[in-house]
């Protein structure tokens, strides 16, 4: 188990070419349960998903997000969201937590597990920021209907690539600090 | 591939119970990997780790942290920081960008990539969160050494872990919405 779960680790890379070939709603799903099995603070998952496969709002997000070009032959893209008031509600419970403010960190990983489920199964996948960009997040709240208290973190489009690519490792060992800064 | 990395990631789990064994160095330096894989907005890689194997900080921190009393039987710890100026630094060249707020996003794609690494591994860990709790970060800060324009997101306590533990399914096809909110 050990190399090939790194290996997925250590090539994934940001592919922004694609086939325009589609990609199953199965395939969605596989994808979605790797979003959901993220960790997130107290176990709150304050997060929700739009998968979206119709050219209608593909187009339109393509059309009107800045760095998200891509989507034009994507075959799908997922839309990972974050539920501030899921996270706050909960904060309560706990004297010393920071109310709504772990919905980012958790749906960052709830991402960064997407793009890997994508390279594990052959797809392509790019992040692509909405949050905290207000503009951004007017787009996709406008084409996709999303209500004005759910937060749209990012924009996912996947698909098959069109090429091998090229993976540049990024391990630096000026990075590392052991035991003290 | 498909299989065995998306069963990495489907059946990783918050491990808080450790043998005390120790973590050697190789080891770790596979998971820093790991984390430096992870994606970053611009590719400005706004972060940096402390590995921590001896135990007179671990013991500290395992004292002073509130949410981190697994590091006594941890065999070491990761603690992922961010870099908001290397960040803001680049923001200038990107007019619509937004300075000093994607280090939160990076680092968290870079803890999920350590806990998956790990697991992958056979160890165990867990993520408690420093970032963005002020009195936590500032523990880290003193025990470590971290400079004020640092930011620790997250102290991983990692180790050999006790027992087999369970793995929670949090698939829930109600986060999912298609095409539509």
């Amino acid at each position: 188990m050990e190399n090939e779960a790194l290996e997925v680790i250590y090539t994934r890379r940001s592919v922004r070419s694609f086939t325009g070939e589609a990609i199953s709603r199965e395939s969605l799903m596989k994808i979605l349960k790797a979003g959901m099995a993220a960790p997130s603070a107290r176990n709150i998952q304050p997060w929700a998903f739009v998968a979206v496969t119709e050219r209608g709002p593909l187009d339109s997000l393509c059309e009107r997000l800045p760095y998200a070009k891509m989507l034009d032959k994507a075959g799908a893209a997922i839309i990972v969201c974050g539920l501030p008031g899921k996270d706050a509600v909960s904060v309560g419970q706990y004297k010393d937590a920071i109310g709504g403010k772990y919905w980012v960190l958790d749906c960052s990983a709830a991402a960064e597990n997407i793009l890997l489920a994508c390279h594990a199964m052959g797809f392509g996948a790019v992040w692509t920021a909405a949050y905290p960009n207000e503009d951004r997040m007017a787009v996709v709240r406008d084409v996709i209907g999303v209500p004005e208290d759910v937060m749209p973190l990012a924009v996912i489009p996947i698909g098959v690539p069109r090429d091998k690519g090229k993976v540049t490792d990024k391990f630096k060992e000026a990075n590392i600090h052991w035991d003290r800064w």
